[in-house]
């Protein structure tokens, strides 16, 4: 297989897409719209999973596991819920298969159906909140603050590796609160926790916001979300968070006694990313070599590689560079000595690039005499001689370095990329142009959201948290606005 | 709630499902069959996974994840796999709802009918194999060493928490190799890796062996497999380890290119524990008063509990539990202070006890006075008055003497209960009366096997890898035997 790409410049989907292949990310299975996560990608995806477990933990998370199927009724319960999910879903009806005596192989046994439809999960608030039910009496046993890893489908046509497909990864969070103000907070502590893990863990700047009513969360009251931008101009949700008042805990009927002996609906958040971080981590950084990843995330962060001609000469270096894979051990740094003999080094050298290895360092014969390695970045491209004895630490200085480059020049990229508009060409003139974000003025309708979607694609992203709220008039009614939005073409 | 449970001695059945449920480790769900695992029970299945997991890591395993769903159609391509898999299992024949114009509510969408079913995974060696396919061409691109963390669904009628549910969480590994012999040699390694995480890990001594060929996992040549004997004297398999020959390499024509040019078969290996282990652990170690976890599983392994009247005193206690606190966190213990005020000491001495805590340490006003704190361990009801400056140490020793105490209880256990039966009449004794393990001749035949089950519900639980090869005479048949081989009534 050749390790080359299609340039980003020649067509960013073909690039998107034979990158996943090639760094041996993911791949689409022959089950329709299920991906299979091959294990480079996975070893990625764990890395993002083990830093935002310990996170939640940190902020007083526990897991737990609920079903994979929830009866088709329990999505009736909740109206706008309903709308929201449960129509495009894996439905299961029944429970066993036969023998086929008449053509061979199986077949659904007829016999075999089940008197209500399970639908396999496409989100869990309604299991949750009818298992909710039974734990929650008392003030005392609140909050509970759970999370969920697992698995989830959503029935889709057009999917993409990572950024739509109808199995995905993901975590839930589903927490239940006693007052209002308690709920509102942990909303917005998750969204944080997710702001906090895209910048300090991906090297992905987000904009923090809200969603406009018409994007948000089937069942939510406010829905929390951060945005970041691709290489390409279209912006990614990377992250939702979402109060949902006691529109749960009236569907499934969950009260408490107050400390004052009376009852009270309990209130509700949830709270999700999914493995379409693994897409945006790869639109936000990577280049037409390949992967390009941030130190905390890469799982192999540097690579060993000796160049011989001689088992002899091997030996001499597999020496020295054992030496240097224990000093990084002892550091805590993820390296992996490729001494493998049936590939040659070229073909390790493309194929770490394409994987996103932070750093490479490789030692000939030369290098041995001389008492050098060479080292290369993946982030640059740039190389360099270091003598042995200082490379550990240069290496150490590095992984900051990259780190934090990574951040630099995705945040200058989305810098670069967010522009303002106060009249209709000009807003139209940039979401059909050089796309990015848009801070424009909105008239607050829905109606006018749609047209907007209608003639450009472009959608309101959020209403950042931060940022100007000087009034102004919209941009395609000329009606008044509060403030600017934030608009883009979306993934 | 009353924290009471029924004894073992009076219905082990009864205490097993109060355990389960007072210790807040799971529930049923109202989902037929399926399993809710509650924050603590997660817990403890988390430090499994975790374990297990640095296992698999070090013995060259990545991790990666496969499609939920499997075609109808590939089971039926191995023989054998069909007829133990693809039978009682939760089957997906659409992927769309409407709403019902007449009634109300939602319905299946008869027009959203797939072409082929799609079957929630009972196992994954078929998508696995079909995928292997296109990643093996070459002997470079071997062996492939995956793991895969998942849920699976096997429709159970009859279920209990744990130990048979219609979904649970397990890994499935699944390898290919050039080679019979590197095939055979990883099953194997995968079979220890099993035996070391249970007896090291969770206190639970098992016996290695085989299964005969009627036990053997649909599709194999071998299962290799580790057996434990319950405190209730019956034996439950904590762990499989297939050695699957070409079997699935035939099925879905995976070969790949040897050194000498030449195309042959590639050898597969399939493995699996499952949140059985958590059924496991429960019979293995608990007591009346509720779980005993080993320490090293132990999600909370200190507990500290102020006894306070006032504000001032638990002020005052708190500053030392506090200074304690940091001091176990600092060694790696897993402490846990509990001032929560709307609890009284009582009622959470009764919850740690029924949760399994190894060591809780109490410490009210006259400890205070006399610089000591009560340390009570779970394992034996033990409590000692120990000076506050020597707890440190004295808990890290128990930390060591409880894991071991508890292995070395369950291995006598189990050594007083396996018995050897010559003759029919002695093996049916032991079997229907104190029960546990029988090391017994066995003719080699599966009728025979079938009728000894028939006549007394024991089944094989394996042929051990170790123990007594002298030759003898079937306890049944009177026929010859190679060796004896175990028998238990098993979960």
């Amino acid at each position: 297989m050749s390790k080359k790409l299609t340039t980003r410049e020649e067509n960013y989907s073909n690039w998107y897409n034979e990158l996943v292949s090639k760094a041996d990310l993911a791949e689409h299975s022959e089950v329709r719209g299920c991906m299979v996560i091959k294990p480079h990608g996975f070893s990625i995806w764990e890395k993002m999973q083990r830093a935002l477990d310990d996170m939640f933990k940190e902020t007083g998370h526990t897991n737990a596991y609920f079903p994979i199927f929830i009866p088709k009724s329990y999505f009736s319960r909740e109206a706008s819920h309903v709308e929201g999910f449960a129509k495009e879903c894996a439905v299961v009806t029944h429970y066993r298969l036969k023998n086929d005596e008449e053509n061979g192989g199986i077949v659904v046994d007829e016999d075999a159906k089940l008197e209500e439809e399970l639908i396999v999960r496409p989100t869990s608030e309604t299991i949750i909140w009818n298992t909710y039910k039974g734990w929650i009496q008392s003030y005392r046993d609140l909050p509970i603050l759970i999370n969920q890893w697992a698995n989830v489908v959503r029935w889709e046509m057009r999917t993409r590796l990572f950024l739509r497909t109808a199995e995905f990864l993901w975590q839930e969070g589903h927490t239940a609160h006693a007052t209002k103000g308690e709920a509102i907070a942990e909303a917005e502590q998750m969204l944080d926790v997710y702001a906090t893990f895209a910048e300090e863990w991906m090297a992905m700047p987000v904009v923090k916001g809200i969603k406009s009513e018409s994007e948000r969360f089937a069942g939510a009251l406010e829905t929390y979300c951060i945005e970041a931008l691709m290489q390409d101009g279209k912006a990614l949700q990377a992250g939702t968070s979402h109060f949902l008042g006691q529109n749960f805990a009236k569907a499934f009927d969950v009260k408490f006694v107050n400390k004052e002996g009376k009852e009270e609906l309990v209130w509700a958040t949830s709270w999700g990313v999914s493995t379409r971080l693994m897409g945006a981590l790869i639109m936000t950084h990577s280049d037409d070599q390949g992967l390009v990843l941030p130190p905390k995330l890469a799982p192999i962060q540097v690579v060993l590689v000796p160049i011989y001609r001689s088992e002899e000469q091997l030996n001499d270096l597999r020496e020295k560079l054992e030496e240097l894979m224990s000093k990084f051990k002892s550091l805590g740094i993820r390296v992996k000595l490729d001494d493998d003999d049936k590939r040659k080094p070229g073909w390790k050298f493309a194929e770490y690039e394409m994987k996103g290895v932070p750093v490479r360092i490789a030692m000939g014969p030369r290098d041995l005499e001389a008492g050098t390695v060479e080292v290369a970045r993946r982030d640059s491209g740039e190389k360099s001689s270091v003598a042995f004895d200082d490379v550990v630490g240069h290496v150490e200085g590095l992984m900051d370095e990259i780190q934090k480059g990574l951040y630099d020049k995705a945040l200058k990229h989305r810098e670069e990329n967010t522009h303002t508009a106060d009249t209709w060409e000009e807003f139209e003139s940039i979401i059909n142009g050089k796309g990015g974000f848009v801070l424009a003025h909105w008239d607050g309708t829905a109606v006018t959201e749609e047209q907007i979607k209608q003639k450009t694609k472009a959608t309101i992203r959020c209403i950042p948290l931060d940022g100007d709220t000087t009034p102004g008039n919209c941009i395609l009614t000329g009606n008044p606005s509060a403030r600017r939005v934030l608009f883009a073409k979306a993934y």
